[in-house]
């Protein structure tokens, strides 16, 4: 059961001019379900992406980065769900080149122009030839309306698809900004989420969309963790249409620039945020926030050791308010010269623990009152600095387990 | 159920010349168990240890360092279970102090020769004043026969109490080595388990049983994980009571001080392994070693990240040979310019990735049957350099989240 995750309002999603999207049911793994997504991108448009810094990384996240460095812009987008195409080795990059090459033929454009995502499981070669017979059919189906359909073809684990649309005056003109993500296990990103697609029509001067990506997934899909997993497909692309008909924002210290940023993040940590919702197995969402350290990087460090906890996550699931148990991870976390003596701890406004031990005022009927519900943000205060860190995880419940036992039968 | 753990055997477990134990039942936490152990060393004996690297660290552990450093020789050790005495600030550095102070009358010596211990629950109040009602029973009942009464008196989520014995010729003396353990969830030592005490009547001149505590703490308790949590009571404790009679062991390059430390080793490693074996909900055993590595510590981020991997301890609890989840581990686990065309993968006898992609020769029903074991290793050659590391794990099942959803109540 997401937590406080709605079924997707299709009528929500706003499409994004320049931009079509279609689908297919390819059988790649599953009959009877979408699982191949084209996106075919108007000449002009920009594409950026952030992917996974997992060594392992899969074949077409390598072909990714191959193809957005080698120059020509980006025209089309291909992605199938049921297979990740990972630990594959030579094969694997030939079946994830071999996709792009079909694609290419049907678009009318360069096999350099098309950009492969997989996700799915891992180690199994990929049906290529069930892929490039979907895709006559995918790209037939084209149509600038169809993101809830892409956001339902790139599901893995997720029980919901996952969407967010804004809009934003800039020198009066309106500019979307529309995206879709997936992910519900081995979520610990490194960079981006399993997969995430958000695009704008806003206009931007060449050079400013690989920032902008970049700080998106920083603020939204580098904060989640749901199993600490990082996978070997994380992938996070923004395109850019142009068609907005605003001046080119060539810099986001401008108003418009700034109102661009917000509403991407606003989308990007939307779509995240939905990701750690649908966890598998989640029953709670959980805020994590550590202040009064001295870099946001040590901030970070505590907040993963709680938000990874193994321990910690069960007492959520349970609604027990064990809470020694985010002390514990606290002093774990790695900051050598940490000073328990000095640490405070909160669980939404409740005052848990104060100078390292329990505070005298605490009562065991406040942590549980907090315990029980779905959402709950623990706040971590270091007392030795300025900096600041937030993440977001989820518990870890008996479905977890569950989940990810029967995966692949 | 632990894994090929057997239940004590208690004429198996030797007395060390010069140490006595006693227990008691006081009541710390439940009634109608033994919670409460002292052991008692002759004048003449040597102790050292090693401890958690939490820096929440438990009041016992401040002041198990405070009185080792501090030089008058140990006489007496003091353990209950049922409550950590973490996570309590200045109270509980004045509850372990109390705990000292009240066993130091009893035995005869100062307080300063008095080492506390403490295990359970986090955060809550020690109760000081049953411990110390209970200390004079527990003093009454010593004897040198008693070690399995103390395994059973440190336990908590244990479901078997754990303890060792060895002995080994030294000059044409019998030397014993006899110690316990504790631990089955928050194990992801560093330093050593929850508790370990190891004995033995071995002569060693000043200053070699630091060198022996820390070589034996780094060759059993700190290649363990359960849950990834380092607990903030970690301790690992040798005693050695100098009373087998053999001339002094001077260097551990020699015979005698490389039999006694091959012992030594062996009594830890048994002990560590039983906490894995005995591990919160474990139903399999799983040796994780690395090999290739350019440095040994390279090679335990591999193997950690592989024996943390929530994903990957699903699968071995389903016996289902979902590989990929162990490249992906390899590759995240934070070696910056690893090379997947490199990486081969074993599964016991089953080569199942060879080069960073799946083996053509590998079939799936190999990998199902090593799945099946109760005990499998698991080995991830790097092709980089020389240097290997093991470490040994269990899997995540249903009733790990179950004993630790439910561990208070």
């Amino acid at each position: 059961m997401p937590v406080n995750l709605a079924p997707l309002d299709t009528s929500m999603l706003l499409p994004v001019p320049g931009l079509r999207i279609g689908t297919t049911m390819a059988g790649v793994r599953k009959a009877n379900r979408r699982d191949l997504v084209v996106f075919a991108l108007d000449e002009g448009a920009q594409v950026a992406g952030v992917f996974t810094q997992n060594r392992f990384c899969a074949a077409p996240v390598q072909v990714c980065q191959a193809h957005l460095s080698a120059g020509p812009a980006i025209r089309a987008l291909v992605v199938n769900t049921g297979n990740a195409n990972a630990g594959t080795g030579a094969p694997g990059l030939a079946a994830a080149q071999q996709t792009c090459n079909a694609l290419a033929a049907i678009a009318g454009c360069s096999p350099a122009q098309v950009l492969p995502f997989s996700t799915g499981v891992i180690m199994e070669p990929l049906p290529v030839d069930r892929i490039t017979a979907g895709l006559p059919a995918a790209w037939a189906d084209l149509h600038a309306a169809h993101w809830a359909d892409a956001a339902q073809g790139i599901m893995t684990t997720d029980t919901l698809p996952k969407a967010a649309s804004r809009q934003v005056q800039i020198d009066g003109h309106t500019v979307t900004i529309t995206g879709i993500s997936k992910g519900a296990g081995m979520i610990r990103p490194n960079m981006a989420t399993m997969l995430g697609f958000v695009a704008t029509d806003a206009v931007l001067a060449p050079g400013l969309l690989q920032t902008l990506v970049r700080e998106a997934a920083d603020r939204s899909f580098n904060r989640i963790t749901i199993d600490g997993d990082t996978s070997t497909n994380d992938s996070f692309v923004l395109m850019a249409t142009g068609r907005a008909g605003h001046a080119a924002i060539t810099t986001f210290d401008s108003p418009a620039g700034q109102a661009l940023a917000e509403a991407v993040f606003g989308v990007a940590q939307t779509l995240a945020q939905a990701i750690v919702r649908d966890g598998e197995g989640a029953t709670k969402f959980i805020t994590v926030q550590i202040d009064g350290g001295r870099t946001e990087d040590e901030c970070k460090l505590v907040a993963y050791a709680i938000a990874h906890s193994p321990l910690v996550k069960t007492a959520f699931f349970a609604s027990d308010p064990n809470l020694g148990r985010i002390l514990a991870a606290v002093g774990y976390a790695g900051i050598p010269d940490l000073d328990q003596a000095l640490i405070d701890l909160h669980l939404d406004d409740v005052l848990v623990a104060q100078a390292g031990g329990r505070h005298p005022g605490y009562q065991e009927a406040d942590g549980q009152r907090v315990m029980k519900q779905a959402e709950i943000t623990v706040r971590v205060h270091l007392h030795r600095g300025e900096a600041s860190a937030t993440v977001w995880t989820c518990d870890l419940s008996h479905d977890y387990v569950s989940i990810n036992a029967d995966y692949r039968s």
